[in-house]
């Protein structure tokens, strides 16, 4: 069976300005690996209606699972519920459960749930909640898409209570030669070496360290016979 | 005068993977934002032909400059200079400048200038060379986006010679408050005044440090009175 595929949609100015830097991506890349889901695609928009709406339409029709991090919070810059919805062509009202989950948080915690907080129970017609273990407000799944936090803590826990509930494949298995030369001297024979294992992903990834160029050379696939077979061959080659 | 508009288009299956985290998306942010230019969109695909040609047409068409990293070295997963002629249109071949470039780059370092090499010299018709002072082989602009290696140190080399030959607009200024309060506390107010100042664009990012919440609220704009104007008022709000 081939793996399933996913595009995760990073939505926030704050990184396309360089304030901060994007974590979550990384994380959700190898968490993904891991679970054998092939992440083909990512994309940073700004919290700007159109462009979520239009990148959200984009990947969902094209891949198995989408998803997304950032602008769900009690903000006026928070759009990306509203945006899921128009994506969708669904209506978003405030939903029971999530106020009821939200109103036992702030009563706990001693604090008013105004009006802003009760933004953060806006949820489209139709989709599904996810877990917030770390502060309550909800994300959520609608079709294919899953909408979570943009704070790092936040985004990782949502991450675990949703993809044990997705269809994963064969995990994506992937060994590392890393050998003390440029990528000049080793591409003829790597290259004739990838070609003989067309199952196989084979990439070189050159470093420069204290002045000496390295390659760090990987094969990537799922059957792990055939990465120790091509393993052994580059070792030979180059080890 | 609006600012110009750019998109980054990272290539590599390496980030994907989870494999590598980048970090020139985040360097390239800050020299943009520095520059006066904004940085609209950012994606990863990839390395796969049929991907970066969508990309970089989809991209190209729709932002004034597009800056590309990675797959332009000589192992056979460097598609980048190729997809780039075919997304053009053009055809690509052993360019006699950056031959001689390389040559004398090779002859200096006692190596041979083998074949893998030479693909480094492939450079779609039209194009004009990106200098690299790290190690000799070239990026290129062809038309509207600039082709840049992976390895950040050349990555962010080849950024310092192409920028100052794009024209900026006024650079994009920021001022940060940070509060020990929850966003949901100063939304309402928040709000507000972003409504009062649409000239700016206002954001909120909240943290969570040592189990507290706290928030980031960033005015950014590029009329440095304006921007102190809002400060003054959110200072006074929540100072």
């Amino acid at each position: 069976m081939a793996n399933p595929t996913a595009a995760m949609l990073v939505i926030g100015d704050e990184i396309l300005s360089g304030r901060t830097r994007d974590s979550n991506m990384h994380f959700l890349a190898g968490e993904l690996t891991r679970h054998g889901i092939r992440l083909m695609e990512a994309r940073v928009v700004a919290d700007d209606h159109g462009a979520i709406v239009a990148s959200v339409n984009a990947l969902r029709a094209r891949y198995d699972h989408v998803f997304t991090s950032g602008g769900i919070g009690p903000t006026h810059d928070d759009i990306t519920a509203d945006a899921i919805a128009a994506a969708f062509g669904v209506s978003i009202s405030h939903r029971a459960d999530a106020m009821a989950l939200l109103q036992a948080h702030y009563d706990r915690a001693g604090l008013e749930f105004n009006e802003a907080r009760q933004r953060m129970a806006r949820i489209p017609e139709g989709a599904s909640l996810i877990d917030n273990p770390v502060s309550t407000a909800p994300g959520f799944t609608m079709g294919n898409v899953h909408v979570m936090a943009g704070v790092p803590k936040i985004f990782e826990a949502m991450v675990a209570s949703v993809l044990p509930k997705l269809t994963g494949g064969a995990p994506l298995l992937s060994q590392n030669l890393q050998v003390q030369r440029g990528e000049g001297e080793i591409a003829a024979e790597f290259g004739k070496l990838a070609a003989e294992f067309p199952d196989l992903s084979m990439g070189s990834y050159p470093f420069i360290r204290n002045g000496a160029h390295g390659t760090n050379l990987v094969i990537r696939g799922t059957d792990p016979a055939r990465i120790d077979a091509a393993m052994s061959q580059l070792v030979r080659l180059f080890g």
